[in-house]
């Protein structure tokens, strides 16, 4: 029709794509797919448990859509003959096993893209499980074994939404903002160890994920209900996991309640404690200085291994990296309700889309301790302008789906990567396809530190020699 | 008209009326008071520092407005012509010391009472005093030394809304019940001494004042806004103030962060930390579980002191008593905004009355460690019902609005008390004027304890040889 945009085709693509999750991300991101990737609705086939809202949507383009719980036993049955080599997975569910859809796809040469590394139903939650197996770090080393095993193999893109994904581009963006506006003279690094160097050189010792999501709607919470902007089966999974974090070198002290893995690349710590119930001091700049949730989620740590220094196999930097979340309104008083039912799900829930009446999700990293104190980098993204940029999503889920796009077609021209992460792939490229989609993204300065305003009403644990320690940062 | 039911005068009033605030219980009550109290609107005065609203409401009864901010050097100035012998005080400000009001009347020979210990401006939050000194412990113990130096004066009932207030006789009541259903035969006591012998044999050994506000409104919260169903200045103001219990003679140990005062009655100990940020477990019938504030407040003092055991100095029994509070959901995010923002108030406040849609306000006191468990007693009033009831309030002031009533009903039949809190007064006649405004009040056993479903997940530190341990209540 006249006056519609010319759409930029990203990439070509010729092969079957099956897409597994239809709910808030999977129906954001169809007609992102659509949009920007030369390709036909007959090649996309949806696989999901239940029908989230989207048969509207899967009507309008076209895509066939199967209706399956997919399981351990019935994964190989369902997905054997809608994939093969040169075709594409797009896992956007939650509770199906990212690792049995990776070596599915290693074998069957597909490339694979996720969001979330996610494990089969209980992965989280099974009492048995050590609080440690129960970590995403246990889910990311299990995760690097398999690319040791499939090295050179088929593209597949572990976690690449929002976070984990599009803040590992936005710290590399935000690492060269640092070193140009401090005069330290730079060229783009090139390697794993040029981006860990460039980040100690800069002196930067803690990295906050640190998001404030302010969309509100005008229908009450109600009891017994979990209201969030995204999945609420996903945020509460992961919210009842150990709260995690990378863990930097300059911290003093281990917390009274965290421990080290036995196992693994060791950049992270958990704390014996879940999530939805562990809380930070952080700062965004239309928000200023607020209390943010310490999710555990897996930039915490990939971010953290990948900007680690070595000298021989000491490790002699690393960042304290942790996300810092503000969930809408409604999802505050959710977890609320949730803690005080020592975890237990809500029989309802309710994702909000075209309900919410506005706000933004301010999405970025604030990273600290550099030269000029705090600098946060991210995305401004309103409802509103959500919204006139794509159908079926807020501004949660357009945060998500630009980089899955920008994943998709980034493993579509680079076919035989193997398994990688956000940090280990090409930022401007990424950062590039998805720009259009966030709104305004902004850089800005801070002299917030988390010792600001505290100990003056009542005594508090804090170290006033370093502003940069957990210790400081946590609320306890 | 036809069909207005007659409404019961409890009690003539022949004097001046003097109403210091007519904030959301000011306005809540004066109806209540025309509506039961055989006196004429033109013997009230209300004294309030600004309009919150109530203009209409004065305008119908045809009660006198001044409008002007009491401050202690003018405080004398603007009360000596209004108050005098036989003259009732009914104070239900925010900010106007009661201490300051309570001497006046006393001097005056005028009848007094009010809701809350409140001091001067400043009195919560100055820095350069003591966490020990900012308490209601230091508050209450003041205005305890006013108690003895006008023994036998004019009578001043203090702190006697809902709580502090009709929960003193909520929970004489409740310790009856209980009584009467283990087979525990009992006469009503008499004295201070038997009422605590009968919670010591009884067993009692924590009272929470359990409270859960549902009542919602479809306007969300905005940013950098307080939000409640009652006074959004007093509730930061002692949410701000240390968190507070009586401290029961079970407990084994201090909290770490807890603190004995070293001086006065002994009765409770303080936190190093404010209510806003401290949580407990508790439980209502409605809501079941959840987590609730200790915010400071008289009761959990006066009750812990009233309820004590001595054999001769030695303290033999008290129960540990705190309020829990769950306010309604939007106050939920409010605490935690303004908690980010290291306690800064939010510029904007808003009272919700007219635009509440829905929700209870579930009140009540939940005794704890008997032969049955626990037990709840309390008002379960709807905003509806509140609405029927009477105008000009929402079901949390009007289980506010009560006790005001029946407190200065009881203070007209007993003019010459001098100054008593709500346990020393009569608890059967204080809820014979109070139930017909407080919807289903309702008595509740139930099997939970604060171990229900802890440790599963994660390792907690709990006491498992006694459920009632504040450390197994306290969400750490
Ligand atoms: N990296 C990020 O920034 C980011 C952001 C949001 C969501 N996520 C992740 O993306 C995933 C999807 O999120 P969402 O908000 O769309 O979730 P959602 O809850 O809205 O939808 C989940 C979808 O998965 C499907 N599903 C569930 N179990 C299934 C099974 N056994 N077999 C087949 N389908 C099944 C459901 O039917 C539904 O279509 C989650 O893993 C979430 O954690 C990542
Ligand atoms: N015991 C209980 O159950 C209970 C419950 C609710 C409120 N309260 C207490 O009752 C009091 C009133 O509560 P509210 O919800 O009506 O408060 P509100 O904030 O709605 O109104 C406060 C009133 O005090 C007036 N005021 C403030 N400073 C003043 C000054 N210096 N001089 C004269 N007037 C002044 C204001 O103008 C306003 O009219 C508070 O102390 C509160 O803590 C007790």
């Amino acid at each position: 029709p006249v006056g519609r945009p010319a759409y930029r085709k990203h990439a070509a693509f010729g092969g079957r794509m099956v897409m597994i999750g239809f709910g808030s991300i999977g129906q954001g991101v169809l007609p992102l797919i659509l949009r920007h990737i030369d390709m036909k609705p007959s090649q996309i086939t949806v696989v999901a448990a239940e029908d989230r809202g989207g048969a509207p949507e899967l009507a309008r383009f076209g895509v066939a859509f199967v209706r399956k719980r997919l399981t351990p036993d019935n994964l190989r049955q369902v997905l054997d003959k809608r994939i093969g080599k040169g075709d594409l997975v797009v896992n956007l569910s939650v509770e199906v096993a990212s690792m049995a859809l990776v070596e599915l796809c290693q074998e069957k040469g597909a490339l694979y893209i996720d969001t979330c590394i996610e494990p089969w139903p209980g992965g989280y939650s099974d009492p048995s499980l050590p609080v440690s197996h129960r970590s995403n770090y246990a889910l990311r080393e299990h995760m690097l074994a398999l690319r040791d095993k499939f090295k050179g193999g088929t593209t597949a893109v572990i976690a690449h939404g929002a976070n984990p994904g599009l803040v590992s581009h936005f710290t590399k963006q935000a690492l060269m903002n640092i070193a140009r506006d401090t005069g330290h003279a730079t060229a783009r690094p090139t390697t794993r160890q040029g981006w860990a160097e460039l980040a100690r050189d800069l002196g930067v010792k803690v990295i906050h994920v640190a998001e404030r999501d302010t969309q509100v709607s005008r229908k009450p919470k109600e009891i017994g209900e979990f209201v969030n902007t995204w999945s609420i089966d996903g945020f509460v999974a992961e919210g009842g996991q150990p709260s995690e974090m990378g863990w930097g070198t300059h911290e003093k002290a281990l917390p009274r309640d965290g421990a080290r893995h036995d196992f693994g690349c060791g950049a992270a710590i958990y704390l014996n404690r879940p999530g939805l119930h562990t809380r930070v001091r952080t700062w965004t700049p239309k928000e200023g200085p607020f209390h943010g949730f310490i999710i555990t989620h897996n930039e915490s740590i990939s971010m953290a291994d990948y900007f680690t220094v070595r000298n021989g196999r000491r490790v002699a930097y690393r960042p304290t990296v942790n996300y810092a979340y503000h969930p809408c309104d409604q999802a505050i008083m959710s977890m609320h309700e949730i803690m005080g039912k020592n975890l237990v799900q809500q029989k309802r829930q309710r994702l909000m889309v075209d309900e919410i009446e506005s706000g933004i999700d301010e999405l970025g990293v604030l990273l600290m301790g550099h030269k000029k104190g705090a600098y946060w980098y991210g995305s401004q993204l309103s409802i509103e302008e959500a919204r006139k940029l794509a159908p079926y999503n807020n501004a949660t889920s357009l945060q998500v789906c630009a980089p899955v796009l920008s994943g998709i077609v980034w493993a579509l021209e680079n076919p035989q990567a193997g398994l990688v992460e956000a940090d280990e792939i090409d930022f401007e490229r990424n950062l590039e396809i998805c720009l259009p989609y966030l709104g305004p993204v902004v850089g800005r300065y801070s002299d917030w530190t988390p010792l600001d305003g505290r100990g003056e009403l009542f005594p508090e644990d804090l170290d006033n020699e370093d502003p940069w320690q957990f210790r400081n940062f946590r609320v306890a």
